[in-house]
């Protein structure tokens, strides 16, 4: 197991652009200057995708021009296209991240191209961003299923993440979009894609649909992956399950790594405080049993 | 890992113990009877504890003469001292349960008794059940934290183990009282006790107050142990720590072992829609991310 783990921040995006409610640009700016306040070297702060299809997160340029940035913390923005990272630049962003699936029936479905299509499409954006020294995150989903397809062959995970690896993504996020994975499964996973990509650019990313999200990350842990992806309060919901959990929450993944010896950088109590103000902004009940039990503590 | 787990469903007792709400004896009845035809195994079905302690259960002797015996499947229930045991067996139960500690300070403030002097208020129970033929499971709580004494010694809870095990429990079950434990605490736990109780005889009960209870299962089944407590909707919350997670969700837990090719015999949707039941019963949520998963689906 590694002896540092580095959490990857998702909830300003990943889980916000899955609330139902409509966040103020200013409670984002605000949410996303508490997160860097708690050790946090990782917060991916929006989308620069059409605020035709993430409505949520229409406000992007305005949120990223708001927060104040802090030394040694990354702010990567998610980027579908050049239209996307245009805008991106415009207000300064330094890193981004491009995604697509590793089902063939869910590009088919969000995207309209096959998986090997959605990668060419990345090419142009790629290439800018190595030109102008913008670091690129990859995520690849539904690695553990699909919601449309069901089962996805390993080796179409292994594929895509090797493309995003070879086209210059320098960290690929391997993400269970529906939350269906099983320990076992996760690791199996891992391990095929650590066969064609350096462990050392590899993260997970489990959602906790169905409540496996924290035992998935112990068994890819146990496989040495030292990059976790979460999201505070374990926002976000899944649109694939009406009423479901969402992210993992951050508060919960931090935790587990302290008491398995393994550094964050995070204080888990301003995490935690900053988990229970979001809840009340979106007025729902935390997703984090860390939370809970602090505040009940 | 064990290619197959007993699971202990301990929701009509352990869960139920600490709801809130009053549970009619025909309902706790029909979901005893509801469990048993899911497939499960050991269903703790209530205890003979005085009334006085725990009021939700004073219905034991009707609860359990209510219910409809299947075969294969056992119905342990809580006993305390004699008294209890005569009220247990004048309904004809065949199993017991007894239980206590590994925190000193845990035992003072709950029965006002040392570590010691609460295993020999068991020996004259342990006696007149090997007299009678009547099967005994131990429970050691507190295992991996106290909320009184906080730390808890490794050595505390082996000697507590051993000491169980001696007087002829065939089964010791581990409990992290307080769910505040991580998955290489809980490791170590486990080996330590298996080092001096044989690991066929041990099961691990873990609460999911902070979130880590799957987890926390899946480092004890990679270290062998193949019987897991758990309670179906996770009922039962925290008494230590208000609005807290209580004992983890059988539906959870069944569905981690079924993905990671571990069977148990038991049917899931009916798992679910037994649980579902429950907690429409209760008029509160599932505990059960799985039975909100598959609502949903």
């Amino acid at each position: 197991m590694p002896t540092q783990v580095r959490i990857v921040e998702v909830g300003p995006r990943d889980g916000l652009q899955n609330e139902k409610s409509m966040v103020a640009t200013a409670d984002k700016i605000a949410l996303i200057d508490r997160l860097s306040a708690t050790g946090l070297q990782s917060i991916e702060a929006t989308s620069f995708v059409s605020p035709k299809w993430v409505p949520q997160l229409a406000d992007a340029a305005e949120v990223y021009a708001g927060i104040t940035r802090r030394e040694g913390v990354h702010y990567p923005v998610l980027v579908p296209n050049e239209k996307g990272y245009e805008r991106a630049r415009e207000v300064g962003v330094e890193e981004i991240a491009v995604f697509t699936a590793a089902s063939e029936a869910f590009n088919r479905k969000n995207i309209n191209a096959s998986i090997d299509e959605s990668l060419q499409r990345f090419a142009p954006v790629m290439e800018r961003a190595r030109a102008d020294g913008v670091k690129v995150r990859g995520y690849v989903s539904t690695v553990l299923g699909c919601p449309y397809q069901g089962a996805v062959p390993l080796a179409d995970v292994v594929r895509v993440a090797h493309a995003l690896h070879d086209m210059g993504c320098y960290e690929i996020s391997l993400g269970d979009t529906i939350g269906v994975g099983t320990p076992g499964k996760a690791r199996a996973m891992l391990k095929a894609v650590a066969a064609e990509v350096p462990l050392s650019a590899l993260a997970v990313h489990f959602h906790d649909t169905w409540g496996q999200a924290l035992a998935n990350i112990l068994a890819c842990l146990e496989e040495g992956v030292a990059v976790v992806d979460a999201a505070v309060s374990g926002t976000g919901g899944c649109p694939y399950a009406k009423g479901a959990s969402g992210n993992v929450a951050t508060e919960d993944v931090v935790y587990m790594l302290h008491g398995l010896g393994i550094g964050t950088g995070i204080d888990l109590d301003a995490l935690a405080d900053t988990g229970r103000w979001l809840s009340t902004v979106l007025g729902r009940d935390s997703g984090s049993k860390v939370a809970k039990a602090l505040a009940a503590a």
